[in-house]
């Protein structure tokens, strides 16, 4: 399977669909998008993606966007190989998967993308990063790991007890959160502690982070 | 199968998941929450969505929650029931089908739901629509729709000439925003248009239509 993926290794998006390849253990070419000279709004670039947002993956003729919707793809694709990432032979199990993967979506990222950019991306661009925007993501932030540490309690992943594409997309986006100063609202709920120094252990995520350095690359 | 949704039938999420259990031709029994005297808060609804959120389904001793992962769950439990709205019998189209709800949940809904909020949610609160808010959305929903406008001039669904999850997710939202002034966004794209003629006339929504009177019951 020749996969290429159009990303760069610092983006949430696409590192969480690299951490997907890696759990699978596929070889994939990462085409690197200049996002900083705006490639991406470019029609060659737009034509694999008509919102222009990175990451893009192509599979031979098949050209898929939108982080979630290909880590399914990979995940159902590659059924066989590592991990079973979405529990296809337990109705139950997929669903709740599916279930968590929303709740990532709808919920821990709306929450923790606003307070990763006000952190990473405002200083960058030269701006103080905006207190009352992280106030308020800081307090829904805290009512979605309230459910988490009750879920966690009772379940050793967020699906079930089965590490699943659930827990994985959260990876990406809890290893920037963790350098700011919301990394004690992991830290302070034993069993959201517990589950992520477990999910970040990981092999496949270790491949991924030494490429996550953005803040670090353009703070310099 | 004994389904139990509870919900209600004016909340696009709900009807969201009631349209696809239509589609379905499934029996299940609608619970009413009621959210205005703030039941979905109460720790008895909690212990189905920890989110205290609507819709929740129940199937036997499976709870689920979050509209989109519902309607994943039922479209695939119920694959050989009418029609095929998830795909699974060919990778690429179910890929598709993935890609295209993300899309609605990440672009369309994130634009429309607001823009909900002000013409109908506000007024019914007693507040004068924000018509800041209700311009930054439609600046968005415009792009959403350039973009939808291209895809559905060379398919006749978005996830390609065949109706599935991604084109039924947009139903219940679009049904409100087609009685704002925003109806001229969809009316003036001739494919957008063509595309919601068709997904709102068919019979699983129709059987729901007439509880969408949100605005209606709360504005007398
Ligand atoms: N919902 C999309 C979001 C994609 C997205 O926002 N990607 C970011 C990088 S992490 C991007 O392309 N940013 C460039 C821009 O906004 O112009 C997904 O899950 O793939
Ligand atoms: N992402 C959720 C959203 C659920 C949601 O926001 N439901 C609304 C009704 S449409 C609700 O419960 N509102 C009551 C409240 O916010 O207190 C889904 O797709 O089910």
């Amino acid at each position: 399977m020749a996969l290429k993926l159009y990303g760069l290794p610092m983006s949430t998006n696409t590192t969480r669909v690299m951490i997907c390849l890696h759990e699978k253990d596929v070889d994939f070419e990462l085409v690197p998008v200049n996002v900083f000279a705006e490639e991406h709004k470019q029609p060659t670039f737009l034509s694999k993606n008509p919102f222009g947002l990175i990451p893009v993956l192509q599979d031979g003729d098949l050209t898929l966007f939108e982080s979630r919707a290909i880590t399914a793809y990979v995940a159902e694709k590659l059924k066989e190989t590592g991990p079973d990432l979405i529990r296809q032979n337990d109705s139950k199990e997929a669903a709740l998967v599916k279930v968590w993967t929303e709740v990532e979506s709808h919920y821990y990222e709306a929450a923790v993308q606003p307070i990763i950019y006000e952190y990473f991306v405002a200083p960058f661009e030269g701006k103080e990063p905006d207190k009352s925007v992280i106030d308020s993501n800081v307090e829904k932030l805290h009512k979605v790991l309230d459910v988490y540490e009750g879920r966690l309690s009772s379940n050793k992943y967020l699906a079930g007890d089965f590490y699943s594409l659930a827990d994985l997309s959260h990876v990406s986006e809890t290893h920037y959160l963790m350098q700011t100063p919301c990394a004690s609202m992991i830290n302070e709920r034993p069993h959201v502690k517990a589950w992520w120094e477990d999910i970040s252990s990981r092999p496949a995520f270790n491949k991924v982070v030494g490429g996550m350095t953005f803040g670090q690359t353009h703070q310099e």
